[in-house]
């Protein structure tokens, strides 16, 4: 019986999760299994009880589980709390705990959503089906930091940081995951300024001779942020470090214009993994029932996929919601169509799977 | 009479920096003026013939000279140099000896280039100007860093550092644009993550005080990359640090479809001034004729601007790219229109000049 921690969150997390779990339980009574479900408290809805984002309780289930599924967290309240009693702060170190160093962000375009991209439609052509590898327990997230007083004023600093092992093990990933896709992948970094991304690049060329059959190219940051915009089809798999990887996937996805659909995953070398929507938690909306849980539903179906090996459970899923989708259902988000609501969009993916 | 050092460097570097010479010229018959200009090995060019980016010789012009007018550096044939010979440290050098902190890049939709942006019509009712001011001096970019040995094979690091009067100055600089224009200033960083950020947002916060009539928010760099593409309209002054700056400006810029188009000056509080197109120097269509000079031309616009206080002047150049375009005349990377090489191109523009 797999185990499953399941971290609600904050602002539209916990609608989201309801939503993810009816699909997960529709899941149980198809196949006649059972799973193991119990949610705790974190981010800002653990602050507020115990006064840290990740408290122990919530630690040891997730420490002790065989996935994790997370909503989102953060919000206005928590904004001005010290930056280790943050939210944000709660995530990183559940990350890290896990040790759950490889994110994959895929930025995929349903074809019924094409015309949500802000893309125009020549650039879609060849739809857009990319898959962001981040790397996601190291680099300038948890490197060595400060702020230090000075004769005027303060002095503050961020350490990036990787090591051969950490940038060989995330580029082992990327090859493997595009070996199963278009066979391509583009190590992004900084070579010509940054010493972190000479050693990044040289380690994934190593890495890259176990791969005949991969193409590898590598792109500077600041090129690839452009190129996602001028030929986004150019992409298969994009490997780069914690920092760019924040910058680029979420860049990546807003191409889709749909970051409602997008699930991530969360690995490691074993099958545990930490599963979550990548959009946040939209305290604006939440309680409106305007969120789309389609991103979390899809977690699931990652969670189902990389942590359980059901694969055909895991491709009922993502083949309902391509039903709904096909059939014209719609969240608010999604622009024209049958608009449902958080609860009702859940309810009609139940349906079809 | 004002001092010019011109730095033709690398790829189309030369070919571009002639046509932007040749309308400097033009300048100077019409308002009857006298610029004392000379050019230097830089880059590639430079490491050719010196052996080093930044040649002494270049050095004591740049530091004696009024302006610093850049081609571009760079390419394949210098990119497996040791970090510190190749042409891109000499950039670094070149900036840091200036002390040229502040980095103004607009990256502006010229209306008859409207059908080249990959944004959709929609998103650009309302045009798209935005200003990004990013820091040049400090950061990621000249931080402490390092590569070690360690018990398998290497780690490496790099350190992003910011300091009060660092991010003051800076911020300065992005308000007092700012009055000039929309009087909206984002201030970009990760400070949910990063402790030089939350240096840098209390900073700029305390900064703005002394602006009351800018209307400053705050935005995390993720989010940033998406709302550049979703909906690049609510952005006037985009304040960021020297890395972010990087990222962001390049894709800014390739949503106006025109990259090269867009001038960019790094300045410091004197009048003194560094000019450059911000495309590189495109070594694939170097010799062919097909490099865009305007980004160059409309550098020297800013140079005559920013540095001379000639503001007639870079009117002047300024109109006659626009009318040299609403005339239906295009670079090859322009699109559709009247095609000229990188020398008509020049010349079209010094007649409406
Ligand atoms: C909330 C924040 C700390 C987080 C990150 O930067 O990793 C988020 O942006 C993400 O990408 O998951
Ligand atoms: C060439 C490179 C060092 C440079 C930078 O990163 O600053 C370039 O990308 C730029 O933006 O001017």
């Amino acid at each position: 019986m797999f185990k499953i921690a399941v971290l609600p969150g904050d602002g539209i997390g916990p609608e989201v999760i309801e939503e993810g779990l009816k699909v997960l339980y529709a899941i149980e009574d198809k196949y006649k299994l059972k799973f193991d479900v119990k949610k705790y408290p974190f981010g800002g809805e653990a602050i507020d009880k115990y006064g840290v984002p990740y408290p122990e309780e919530t630690k040891n289930a997730c420490l002790s589980s065989d996935a994790v599924l997370l909503g989102a967290v953060g919000g206005p309240k928590w904004d001005n709390l010290e930056g280790d009693k943050r939210p944000e702060a709660g995530l990183l170190a559940l990350r890290k705990s896990l040790g759950v160093y490889a994110n994959l962000r895929p930025a995929v375009l349903y074809s019924p959503l094409k015309v949500a991209s802000p893309l125009k439609n020549e650039l879609l052509q060849e739809g857009l089906d990319i898959l962001v590898v981040r790397e996601l327990t190291g680099g300038i997230y948890f490197g060595p930091r400060g702020t230090v007083a000075i004769d005027y004023g303060f002095k503050a600093y961020d350490t990036e940081v990787y090591q051969t092992s950490e940038i060989e093990r995330i580029a082992v990933i990327a090859f493997e995951v595009a070996l199963k896709r278009k066979k391509k992948v583009t190590s992004v970094d900084k070579a010509n300024i940054l010493d972190s991304s000479r050693l990044w690049r040289k380690t994934v060329e190593e890495i890259s001779k176990r791969y005949p059959d991969v193409e590898l190219n590598h792109m500077y940051v600041d090129n690839c942020a452009m190129q996602l915009i001028k030929n986004p089809s150019q992409f298969d798999v994009i490997l780069t470090s914690n920092m760019f990887g924040d910058i680029l996937s979420d860049e990546a996805s807003q191409l889709t214009g749909s970051i409602g659909m997008l699930p991530s995953a969360s690995l490691r070398e074993d099958k545990v993994g930490l599963y979550e929507p990548i959009h946040g938690s939209a305290p604006d909306i939440a309680g409106t029932k305007k969120a789309n849980p389609l991103a979390t539903i899809l977690s699931v179906a990652m969670m189902l996929e990389y942590s359980f090996d059901l694969i055909d459970a895991a491709n009922d899923i993502k083949d309902a919601v391509n039903k709904v989708l096909e059939a014209g259902y719609r969240t608010f988000d999604l622009g024209k169509g049958i608009i449902l609501n958080t609860q009702e969009m859940g309810d009609k993916v139940v349906e079809y799977v």
